[in-house]
This record gives structure tokens, C-alpha cells and sequence, in this order.
């Protein structure tokens, strides 16, 4: 039972995106809330901004149910329309600015945007775009600076009040809509309530152990879900975040010394560029405490070495985007215990367990389907109930990953689901034949896919980029599988790219690499393995 | 706007209280989860019992919209119920199972209870008060062993599917309704929901530091609300829970050894009791890390000696049933930095303000009433939606304490607003007390407040005008009183005025009393009630 309640009680109770700026600016306003560059802003400035954001919206009847994008790299005025927005009751969609013309064209009509806040370099281009998506009235530029041609975001919230407008949402009002990054199919909509938005900032918060003294990076984009919400989480903690636009590990070295940066977030690569850097000796690491990284397991050697050059305690997080985001953590005391393609234990609020194709839940060892329960899952893909039920088949979510849980009940990442391959009657692991590739120095990327084959049901086709520098044949490459792999899990065919198809996070698209397979193996057999 | 979505992803959503062991059990099913003397559960036993305790309810009738009072001291059944109550559906309603007949009368009858768990010890006692409760059909003991003539909680469970009953629960569904001493002698039952309680378990976990690793007391009794969501807070993060049936320092120091406690939360004067134990130079406290205190501050001569001697962090948190429960920290690192009514900084998730009568927010420095807006604020009050109203009176939750926030944002507490004593962790009211002292003939007028103390937080003294024909003595007072209150409302001093200082329309000056009660205490020591 849900007792009849009053709007003033409802407003009291809310969960809104736009409080976590609300609260951190009753709880310390003058405390620094976001740095970037020489620029600092407090968290009454912050939620000031966010609140005359709001109002400029509302004006502009950009309120409850209208869709606003959000197409910008990194900056204070991304956080500013986040949580404007939410404040509003608007509903945010990021996406990457750098994304095709095509793929924005088709995010922006599917999600029906009313309103497109762009970076100024990129603002042109857009411009041009808007005739083609009829639901757009307004167009704003994120920047500080204005044009004679174009507004800003802050001529949308020049002169208007200071006061949250307190709109009314539900918990389980959608605030954003992200769309996944769609490695096996078209990107769907996830749409993200306000209280998903809000346990994924705590789960956040947990994982990072965050605390009111944490000055936290924003390095990766704000557009995706990762930043976004380990950012909500160092927010809603209390603590500090210093944005960049992008890893540079010089700038980077600098603002930790400079800003006291004692947490941050990065991925496995950049932490190894950063300890091969030259500037890491002569770099101020002394407030550094904690290191979060996420997308791939970091091999003991790069962890030792980091854990020791930075002095910090090192954990991965794990999850995507419609589980918001994080849903497993590899904590940092069992870092150095178990190497492996490990993810840990479930958040505070997560249930996670494995599953098999018939909907039975498996025990400790067994291999199937990694499956989550509770409250951050999202509301549903926008305008695609079918794939909402599908996701949702059975009373869980079904991450499309394939996992396993050890003796000690952690998770163990085994595949995607979708990039297991069924050749010659045999279940074979993508990841595994990658790994293979990329043991081999001549190979710089791989990505391996099953194409349709009338023998084998599907055949194991392998994606590479080489190295420049001696670089193997394909026929070298085949017979070093054949060295170490299953004669089964032995690519038939290598094609050799120039830069594999890939997300702004560096995940190849396989789906890409599939559409353009079947084209290239109408007219280019490759070599085959011949077996 | 919230999408049609089907009742599997409802369930994958949901937000139960039921799903912290049911995750618990998912994340570590072997490990410990709760402890009391020599039993102990693995999360995996704490589950399954849960499970089979709500499939026991179930079979009675007693699911969604059923309510169930608990009346019980601190017992792993008291548990079990709790999460087999949420899984079912059904409202918990816990109570202290010491309060007089008449108000557990009053209680059981408001709730329409339709069945009664209580301890063994109290059972004939229950039993013949039920025909005065015309809604409860039930009654069982939450014993683990069963008489001829009464069956117990496991009798209930017996036999019943482990399997969770997957209860589809809004996140706004009532869970608990607690109740609380109003103004008036009648108290008030708020209404908390599945939302409410899970954010205070999360609130708790933060405040409290907890991990994974988290071995914490559960001292205080459960049927309060601070103790219950703290013991949910160490269960969300994974942590395990020792029991123990109230504050006995030599079997505390001896478990803390033994359980390798490594987290408790005590009121000041059980530390003060510990710290002046003789066992505490032969105790093993080597685990423990961090101790939470509730209901006053200390005085930092024993919080030095308590951090020296026990080796520990210290954090003192508020909060109150209503705003469920703890909204504000006074964490570590201020409690030697800041002495006085400290109660420190708003939880992740909880915005604080002060307020004027006029409703206006105050700025820093300034006294008014402190409010609350947050997702962890109850739902309402039962059948009152008149006092409701009243307690989110322009968006804000009114808590009746007055505060000032000092120039480095951390709240104050200065007074109770309303006429509330806060007594060994109980809410008395203040009024009920002087309506028993005016039923006595030889009383004329009374007026009781609070005044601070150091064993329980305040002190409830009374202070009377007699009759000039044969007067009462102050011992006579006091025996009348525990004739017909609970233990914790009689008044430890009863103090004998000429006249009490009142307005010319005759309402009795409080604060008056309370300055020249000050002064006589110090001098006159009244008469004790020696409890």
C-alpha cells in the first residue's frame, strides 16, 4: 500500500539527480565541488548554475517529458546541464560528439530529442544535422564563450533565479537515456530512472571508497556511464572532482600534484603509459590514495609495479550501462590474491548469479549467463518493449555476458554471450583465440567473430592490426593458433585491418567487423586454414 | 514518465527489504552472517530460514497488506522475522515488549495487527491481553523451542520451500511501521517503506565505515529503529552481525575477543561503563576499529580515554524514526576538534536546513528548527494524515529538534522543539506524564522535562505544586508513577514548587523550569526513583 500522500511530502521525499548538487550545497556551500583547469567552482556556485539552468529551461517549456542532448566532451557545463536538467524533470541523452553523422542522425530522432546542447567545434556540424531531426527546437552551445551566431548554455540561464524550481518526479522517472555502445547490434535506448541514476552514484561511492576528502579525476568522457556516475559518486560523498579533457599523462601528473588529486580513475592502458612515463619521478603522488580502473583485468606485473610507483590501493569495477553502471567489484585486498579475468563481488544493492540457457541458476564453477537483480537495473529500452522483455526474461537481467563464480565466490568474466561460437558443434571462446593473437608480437589488435558457414555452422574468423615492424602473414598467424589452440578454435580465415571498428572507450565493435566481413568475404577469401 | 513494464522486470527492480539477506546469501552464501552465543547462520541459513519464514506467513494469509507486531528482545528470530515479513509483503511492527499493557493495547489495536511473534517470557502476558485485539488471529513465540501450548516461529517455517516467494512490493509499499511518542500522550506510527529502509541501511554502512570485513554488535534492541538499521547496514555490506540480548560489559569484552569484533555502537554510558570495567586490561580488543555512539554527545575526557584505550575511531550519528534513521555524522576525524552538542554533517542522501517559524531557510549561525528532505523520510503517520500534513509542512520534514549550523557547516543541536524527552534511548512524552502526576489528588499541577544526564542522555524530572491538604511525598509520587508508567517515563527526581512559573493565560514556562531546575540540582538533590 501506497498511503495518499501530499505534493509537499512527495517534494520532501524525492529522489532527483539535481539534490546530489542540492544537497553538497547545503551540507558545505563553499566547499570546492568541481575544478577544471584554472576554474573552480563551489558547490553553491554549482548548484546555483544548475538551478538557473533549470529555470532557463523551464522557460523554454524544456520541462517534465522534454529530451535535451547533451553532445560535449568533458567540461563544467556538462555537469551543469546533468543536473539542470534532472532539476527540471528533463530528461538528459548524452552521446559521444564524435559519433558518425549517421549514428547521431539515428540516436537523436530515436530518442526524440526537443532541445541539442553541442560543444562549439562542433556546433556546424550539427547545425546542419537539424533539418533532419524534426522534433529539435533548440540549439545551445555548451561553452562559456558566445557567438553572434549561437547561444551558450549560460545565456539559456543568464537572469534567471537562483531557487531549485522543485518540480515534482518520481522515483522512477526516467532522467536519462543512454544508449549502449551496441558491440553486437544496433545501440538501444536504456532509459535510467532518477533513483537508478541515484544507487549507481552510492554504488559508486562504496566501490571507490569514497569519503567527504575525495578529489577525484573525471579523465574519461562524461558521456558515458562510467565517468558519469563515478563522478555523481564523488559528488554525492561530498568530495571534489578535477575534470580533464581527456588522459594526458603529463597534465595529468601535474594536477595530481597541484589540485591534491587522491583518487582516480583510469583505464589499464593509460595506467600503463602513465608508470612508463618520464615525468613520473619527478611527479608529486604523495596525496594519491586509490586507484579505480575498469574494462579489462590489469596482469599482476603492471599492478604490482603500479601499486608500488603510486603508492595507492588499486580495485576494478565492472558492469554496463543498463545494470547504472557498476555491478561487481574487484576490491583492492584481493588484487595481488588472484590473477585472471576476475570481477569480484556484487555492490551493496546488486544480486548477481549465473544462469543457464533454460533459466535454472547455476552453482560455484559452472559456466552461463551473468544475471543481476535490484534496483539500478533500468526502466527499459525506450521504444522497444520486446527487448525490454527479453532483458528482463524471467525476473533478471540478462547481462549477455558469460561468467563463472570460484571457490571463494568471486566472479570470474568467461565471454560475451553473443561472442561465443558454435563451430563444428563445439563452443568456442572469442576471448580466448584473442588472447592467443595478441600473444604474438607481430599483432597489435584482434577481434575474433563466427560468420555463417554451411560446414561448420559458423566459422571462426579473426580481425587483426599488425605491427609495423615485421609484420606475420596470415599464414604465419594461422599456423602459431594451430601451435597452441583446440584444431576447433583455430581462425579458418585472418583479415588483416588497418584500425579495427571501435567505441570512444576503445570496445571493438564486432557487429561492425561482422557487416564488413560479409562484405569483404563476397570478393576476398583471405587464407584459409584449410582444415 | 514511467513506462509500462511486465512483472518480471518489476521483480528484477524491486527494492524489498527481504533482498539484503537474499543478496547476502547470493554474494557469500558460506560465509557468517549472524552470530549469537555459540549459534551462528551463514548468510545461505539466514536466507533460507528468511525464505521459510515468509512462506510460512504466506500460507497463513498474512502477505501484502497483512501486519505483524513483534514484540521480542534481541534474538536471531527477530531477524528472521524481519526478513520474512518483508519477502511476504507483509508490515512489520516492531515494539518494545516491556511497555505497559495499556499501550501495547493501544499500539496492537492502531496497527490492526493480525499476528503477534513475542518472546517466551512474555507470551502468557500477550495472551491474555488478545481479546482485546480483535484483528489478531496469530500468535506464536519467537523462541526457538515450542511449548505444548504454543507454537513458535520455527513451527511456522517448518517444512516450508527455502525458495524466496518473489513478492512483487512497490519501492513505496509500507515495510515497518515504528512507532513514536508524539506531543500528544497517543504515539504516532510511522509508516516506513521498503525505499526508506533500504536508504538507511545504506546511510548506516557510510556512517558507520563498514566493509565487507564488518564484524558489528548488535547490543541495543532491534524493536528501535537505530540499532535495526544498522545491523541491516552491516548485513547490505556483507558483514557479520553479532547478537548479544542487551549490555552486559563482561560478556562484550569477552565476545569482542572471541567473535573478533571489529565495529560496535553503544550509547556514552556503556563506553563509560566498559572503559571502567575491571576486565578491560585483560580483554583481547586487538580487532576493533571503530565505535559509533548515539543519543548525546561525549565529553572529550572520555572520548580521549575511549580512543586511547580501545584503539579505535569514534563517530557519533543522530537521526530519528521518521527521517529512518540517521541523517546526520559526526565522523572521526572532528570529535577531538569540535566539543559541544555536535551532530555534524547531513548522510550521502539527506539534505539539512534550518528553518524559522515562517518557514524561511536560515543561514549559518542562526537557531531554528531542523528539517529534512530526503528519500530516507517515512512515508506518514498511520490514520493521521492530519499530523502528516503537518510534518511536511512546506516541503520539509519537521523533526521538532532546534539546531544552528556553525561556521564550519556542522549542525548543532540546541533544543527540543516539541515536548519530547529523549531517555535511555526511549522517546518519552513529556505530557503522558503529567496527566498520571495530575490524576494523583494530592497533585495540583506538574510539569516534566528533560534535563541532560549523563547515563541516560536526559533525565525525566518533575516538578509539582501539592495540595494543601494531606501532600504527597516525593517518594509516594514516584511509586504512583511506576505503578502505571513504563520503567523509562518515570521520573528519576520529583521536585515540589510553591508555584510554577507560567504566562498570565496560565501555559507553564518550560524553559523557566528548566533554568531554575539548573540551579536547585545543583544543590537539592530531589528524591530518586533508584532505577
Amino acid at each position: 500500500m501506497r498511503m495518499e500522500i501530499t505534493n509537499e511530502a512527495l517534494l520532501a521525499q524525492r529522489v532527483n539527480v539535481g539534490d546530489i548538487s542540492r544537497r553538497g550545497a547545503r551540507r558545505h556551500p563553499r566547499k570546492t565541488s568541481v575544478i577544471m583547469g584554472e576554474r573552480r567552482l563551489s558547490y553553491r556556485e554549482l548548484d546555483d548554475l544548475s538551478n538557473q539552468v533549470a529555470n532557463g529551461l523551464l522557460a523554454l517549456g524544456l520541462g517534465a517529458g522534454s529530451r535535451i542532448s547533451v553532445l560535449g566532451r568533458n567540461s563544467i557545463e556538462f555537469l551543469l546541464l546533468y543536473f539542470g536538467a534532472a532539476k527540471a524533470g528533463a530528461i538528459l541523452c548524452p552521446a559521444n560528439p564524435a559519433l558518425p553523422e549517421s549514428d547521431l542522425q539515428y540516436v537523436l530522432n530515436h530518442a526524440e530529442v526537443n532541445a541539442i546542447f553541442v560543444d562549439k567545434s562542433e556546433i556546424g556540424r550539427i547545425a546542419a544535422l537539424l533539418p533532419q531531426i524534426p522534433t529539435a527546437r533548440h540549439l545551445f552551445m555548451l561553452s562559456t564563450d558566445s557567438t553572434l551566431e549561437w547561444k551558450t548554455l549560460h545565456d539559456l540561464a543568464s537572469g534567471q533565479l537562483k531557487t531549485d524550481p522543485n518540480v515534482l518526479v518520481g522515483d522512477r522517472d526516467v532522467a536519462m537515456i543512454m544508449y549502449t555502445s551496441g558491440t553486437t547490434s544496433a545501440p538501444k535506448g536504456a532509459m535510467l530512472s532518477h533513483l537508478n541514476v541515484t544507487v549507481g552514484a552510492m554504488h559508486n561511492a562504496f566501490a571507490g571508497e569514497m569519503t567527504e576528502d575525495t578529489i577525484a579525476t573525471a579523465i574519461l568522457p562524461l558521456f558515458h556511464c562510467g565517468q558519469l556516475s563515478l563522478t555523481s559518486g564523488t559528488l554525492v560523498r561530498g568530495g571534489t572532482v578535477v575534470i580533464m579533457d581527456g588522459f594526458n599523462p603529463y597534465l595529468l601528473l601535474q594536477s595530481i600534484g597541484k589540485d591534491r588529486i587522491t583518487w582516480m580513475f583510469a583505464l589499464p592502458a593509460m595506467y600503463r603509459t602513465l608508470l612508463a612515463h618520464p615525468g613520473l619521478d619527478d611527479a608529486n603522488l604523495s596525496s594519491l590514495q586509490f586507484c579505480l580502473y575498469a574494462m579489462a583485468p590489469m596482469d599482476h606485473a603492471t599492478l604490482r609495479q603500479a601499486i608500488t610507483r603510486l603508492g595507492v590501493r588499486f580495485a576494478l569495477t565492472s558492469g554496463q550501462t543498463e545494470a547504472y553502471p557498476p555491478t561487481v567489484v574487484f576490491s583492492s585486498e584481493y588484487q595481488l590474491l588472484k590473477e585472471g579475468p576476475f570481477w569480484g563481488r556484487a555492490m551493496p544493492l546488486v544480486e548477481m548469479a549465473i544462469m543457464d540457457d533454460d533459466g535454472t541458476l547455476l552453482e560455484n564453477g559452472e559456466v552461463g549467463e551473468i544475471v543481476y537483480r535490484g534496483p539500478m537495473l533500468m526502466e527499459g529500452y525506450l521504444k522497444d518493449p520486446e527487448a525490454t522483455r527479453k532483458a528482463f526474461a524471467g525476473g533478471w537481467f540478462h547481462s549477455g555476458d558469460l561468467g563463472r563464480v570460484d571457490e571463494d565466490d568471486m566472479l570470474l568474466f568467461v565471454d560475451r554471450k553473443k561472442d561465443i561460437i558454435k563451430s563444428g558443434g563445439e563452443n568456442v571462446s572469442s576471448i580466448k583465440i584473442e588472447r592467443c593473437l595478441l600473444s604474438h608480437p607481430g599483432v597489435t589488435s584482434a577481434a575474433v567473430i563466427g560468420m555463417p558457414n554451411e560446414r561448420w555452422g559458423e566459422e571462426v574468423i579473426a580481425a587483426v592490426c599488425l605491427a609495423t615492424k615485421s609484420p606475420p602473414s596470415q599464414a604465419e598467424l594461422i599456423a602459431y593458433c594451430k601451435a597452441t589452440l583446440a584444431p576447433f578454435e583455430v581462425p579458418k580465415k585472418v583479415i588483416i585491418y588497418e584500425r579495427l571498428p571501435q567505441t570512444a572507450t576503445g570496445k571493438i565493435l564486432k557487429f561492425e567487423i561482422r557487416k564488413e566481413m560479409q562484405k569483404l568475404l563476397e570478393s576476398l577469401p583471405g587464407v584459409s586454414s584449410n582444415n
